[in-house]
């Protein structure tokens, strides 16, 4: 829509034909899941547009319940088949763009007939309709949607297990990260069942790979979209390699006169040569747009993505950019990690929120790899302001000395990324040597000691095993208690441990990355 | 402070002090005006670090109590005067880092002697005293200091009268923005008189210039800061022609031994070739951190200023960045101005607050020159995002492209920062014609007509004085009612005329920038 919009902006001339499948255009997809529960209670505040406005104001004329059932390319029409009467009529394009979107991924489970999915208005309806009278619920998947699915059928008050294959939710983020999403499902009574697979969905329940059976009124499939290509396919058009639709970077297909945009198509990945699915709004708006301006004759920027993205989960922002750690190491880059549990803003001031930041950079340059966030606010605005300095080619030195709007309600003077700055600084110009949380036991077992500086009362309540307390305050009069050899030290995330480490600048000692609370998350997921 | 603990974990054997005249170091400035409400209820909260702290964990010689009352720069030494007792000392120095931050300014008032400012913990005190009988005050400025004092007295339940010499509270944003908070500082009860000088302060009230007396339990003073360079230039010392202390791009004054950081001395512009007095906390803690690194050696890269700033004023967020339009003006530069009235996420998700930006840029090549914002909330994001991307060299069309996290609670699938992106690129393109608010009236007298595409609903709640109402859906079809010539397109923002620009496309028309909403709040500052 977001093309047809703007071609009719650039030409108030050119004949404008939109064919949607489904009876409704213009939808908020973002805003579904929120309708189940009601926290968005008018089923009317989803529908942006309709056909008839969208002819009223741009003249676009806009066929619902209309299905593309096949592409001609050589006479360069369409098949459109009426959806409520199956009758198929012909028509003819010049410029054909394809924003068919992604399909949820239907596992192959005994059952599945029953699970629902969220797509579109019509799921929407059918979930409203299904979860009325229902009070238990299993959702199967711990991606963005089933999070919100869960998250709203909760509110509703239903009893709800997320079950998810992998060991978290939010693959986006790597493990250490969702740690406190985890806590916070269980928390509001979420019956989290980690690394645990659906092998049977009942008529009343479902079967999970250990044998353990959950009561289900309503099964919820969130296992995550996939490029709905079949049209594509069967019309010939090229097929990248994560199996969405192959475009350069005006959106162009293998056919010149055939664009695509959006969750169908396989991006350029902006960090590196290859390609990525980004199946997000942002993104299928601005190549929607991009696509009309290309129509139009005017140029249009490459645009490669990094795929920002941001859920809200039960109170918790939960957001990442670029790559994580997982695919650096799959990929076998080397990476420098930054972890940080700054406040949203000055402490002093009340409501300041605990954030996990994560920063990830390339060692050699200082490129900014990418970044995650988890907090209860201020982690969108981290989120995006560490994505636009990716987008202006800054380094991750370079975050230090940003100027970002300081009042004590909304950041803090040296601000979170400034934050991340300094210590992305100081461990690429070697100031300081940091370890990560899953490299410590190793170095235990070399002979490497942990010094935990935090106070005595913060050591007893949860210490990382074999670790010395010598609080920070006291370290220069008793560094002689400090067994000979390398040194891990760490506090509680990294600060007071990185004062440390200056003071024992005779020996060689890293800094714990993240603090105990990193370790403790990452241990923990 | 900040460039005391950095030079300590630079420098674990080098001798530091820190001379403080007042009896608190490390205390945040920034909070003061919140304890005097109790929103900050605990005094202790702003004391983030005391002299013994500080020897502590970082063996930081801080002396309170002591005022830096000369330096002879020849024997590299600063007479020290303990301010209890009135006795002098001798302190020599390796290298000297003036950090004397501002003075409030005192205007030349008859009474002025009453009036409280707010600077440290002991005005805090003194005001804290003052206002616990209190039930009138008047606050003198309305700048960003006098508006969160005046905020704070109005939440203990005074009457607050607030008093500014210009047109305008919060200078670094022009008068159209500012329009909303002056309204909110009404509907709170504030007496708010622009344009208005105090003549003299008595024992109970404040007569204006006007002749009008307002009651004055308390009087308080904040009328801006100017930097604090007596020490400096009986040193000696160059100072720059803003008045702060002269220094270099690694923050040296004129002489070579002596740094100098934070209120007090001028920063160079990172939009021009002049400087700039920034008295932020961001500012002068960063320039504070670098200064230790280049004493410690290490290399500093070189930080123009470009002064992001932030206030909250009874629930509104009131944000800028870079040049203002009255600066670009008394410049004589080009510049572009957009204006947009965004919502600060989907507004299909409840919560959503209007919020108004404006951009400005270089009509030449699209360098972004400053922003500014207000709303409820999502301005502090925005303009972080801009002043990131100026940091990185983006354009102002660049802003379109940018990858934001969105879900429907945190933005919009095409966020606020791609919209000022989208009109910007339109304007600088030529796609789009657009006229600011103060040029309507010369442009409707020299015969150009003004159509306003809103509802018939919207129009008659107010109008443009000779606009025609002709809505946006009905203007394919009555087009032939516009008389000829030049014409002014508007809506409420901008989106609708934006689409009625094309459609009138082959008459030379003008969207007004920002709409009704612009055009209204220009009128009215
Ligand atoms: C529940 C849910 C929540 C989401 N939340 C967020 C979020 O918070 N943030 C975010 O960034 N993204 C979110 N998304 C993703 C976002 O909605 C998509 O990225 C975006 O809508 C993709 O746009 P698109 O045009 O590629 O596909 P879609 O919006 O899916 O549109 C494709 C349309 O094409 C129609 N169609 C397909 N094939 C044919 C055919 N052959 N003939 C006719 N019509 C056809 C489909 O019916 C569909 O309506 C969410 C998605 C869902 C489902
Ligand atoms: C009420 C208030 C609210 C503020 N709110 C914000 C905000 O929300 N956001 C923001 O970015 N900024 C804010 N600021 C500004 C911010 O506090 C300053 O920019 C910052 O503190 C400047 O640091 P500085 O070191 O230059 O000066 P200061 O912090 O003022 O420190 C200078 C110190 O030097 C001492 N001194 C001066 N001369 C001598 C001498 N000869 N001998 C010994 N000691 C001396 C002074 O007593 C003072 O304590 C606020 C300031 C005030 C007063
Ligand atoms: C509703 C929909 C049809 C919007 O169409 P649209 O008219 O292109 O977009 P908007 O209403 O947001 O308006 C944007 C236009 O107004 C312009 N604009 C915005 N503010 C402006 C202002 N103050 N002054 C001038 N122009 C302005 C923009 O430049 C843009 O025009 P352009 O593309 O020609 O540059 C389309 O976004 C849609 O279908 N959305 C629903 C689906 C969806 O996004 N789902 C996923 C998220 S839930
Ligand atoms: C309190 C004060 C002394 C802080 O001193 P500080 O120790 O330099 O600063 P912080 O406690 O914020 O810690 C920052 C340090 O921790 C490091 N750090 C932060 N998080 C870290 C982490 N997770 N891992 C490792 N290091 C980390 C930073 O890199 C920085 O060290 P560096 O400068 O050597 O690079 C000083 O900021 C001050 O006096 N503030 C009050 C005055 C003021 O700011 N007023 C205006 C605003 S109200």
């Amino acid at each position: 829509m977001s093309a047809a919009t703007r071609l009719r902006r650039l030409d108030e001339a050119m004949e404008i034909v939109v064919l949607e499948r489904s009876g409704y255009v213009s939808f908020a997809n973002c805003g579904l899941p929120y309708h189940v529960s009601g926290v968005i209670e008018q089923r009317s505040a989803l529908l942006l547009q309709t056909p008839e406005s969208l002819w009223e104001r741009f003249r676009i004329d806009v066929r619902v319940a209309s299905e593309a059932v096949r592409i001609d390319r050589s006479r360069k029409s369409v098949v459109v088949r009426d959806v409520a009467t199956g009758e198929e009529s012909e028509l003819g394009y010049d410029r054909l763009v394809l924003s068919p979107g992604a399909r949820p991924v239907q596992p192959p489970i005994p059952g599945i007939e029953r699970a629902l999915t969220l797509r579109n208005v019509e799921d929407t309806d059918a979930m409203v309709a299904a979860v009325r009278d229902a009070r238990t619920a299993v959702v199967i998947g711990g991606g963005f949607i089933g999070l919100e699915v869960a998250e709203n059928l909760l509110h509703r008050g239903m009893s709800v297990a997320l079950v998810e294959a992998t060991d978290q939710v939010m693959a986006p983020l790597d493990p250490e990260m969702v740690a406190p999403v985890h806590d916070r499902l269980r928390e509001h009574g979420v019956d989290l069942r980690l690394g645990s697979a659906v092998t049977a969905i009942g008529e009343h329940d479902v079967t999970l790979a250990d044998g353990s059976t959950l009561p289900a009124d309503v099964v919820v499939a969130a296992i995550g979209v996939r490029p709905d290509v079949a049209l594509a396919r069967e019309a010939g058009l090229q097929i990248g390699p994560l199996g969405g639709i192959a475009v350069d970077s005006r959106n162009v297909t293998s056919d010149p006169s055939i664009y695509a945009v959006g969750d169908a198509v396989e991006k350029d990945d902006a960090l590196g040569d290859g390609d990525l699915l980004v199946p997000l709004a942002n993104t299928a708006n601005l190549q929607g747009r991009r696509v009309a301006d290309d129509i139009a004759g005017r140029g249009v920027p490459t645009r490669p993505v990094m795929g920002t993205a941001i859920v809200g989960v039960l109170g918790l922002q939960v957001a990442a950019v670029g790559w994580n750690e997982k695919r650096l190491r799959a990929m076998g880059r080397d990476y420098l990690a930054v972890h940080t549990h700054p406040a949203s803003h000055a402490t002093y001031y009340p409501g300041a929120a605990a954030m996990a930041l994560k920063l990830l950079v390339d060692p050699t340059d200082g490129t900014i790899l990418g970044a995650q966030g988890v907090g209860e606010s201020g982690i969108d605005k981290r989120i995006d302001v560490i994505a636009t300095a990716m987008a202006g080619g800054l380094k991750a030195p370079d975050l230090a000395e940003l100027e970002l709007a300081y009042a004590p309600q909304f950041g803090s003077a040296k601000d979170a990324v400034n934050m991340l700055g300094f210590v992305a600084e100081n461990r690429l110009s070697g100031l300081e040597r940091s370890v990560q949380w899953h490299e410590v036991e190793a170095m235990q077992d070399a002979g490497v000691t942990v010094v935990d500086v935090r106070t005595p009362a913060e050591f007893e309540a949860g210490a990382i095993p074999g670790a010395i307390n010598l609080p920070l305050d006291e370290l220069r009069d008793r560094s002689a208690e400090i067994p000979d050899g390398e040194l891990i030290v760490h506090c509680g995330v990294g600060i007071r441990s990185h004062a440390a480490v200056f003071i024992l600048g005779d020996r060689r000692v890293h800094n714990l990355d993240g603090g105990y609370t990193t370790w403790r998350a990452g241990t923990a997921a």
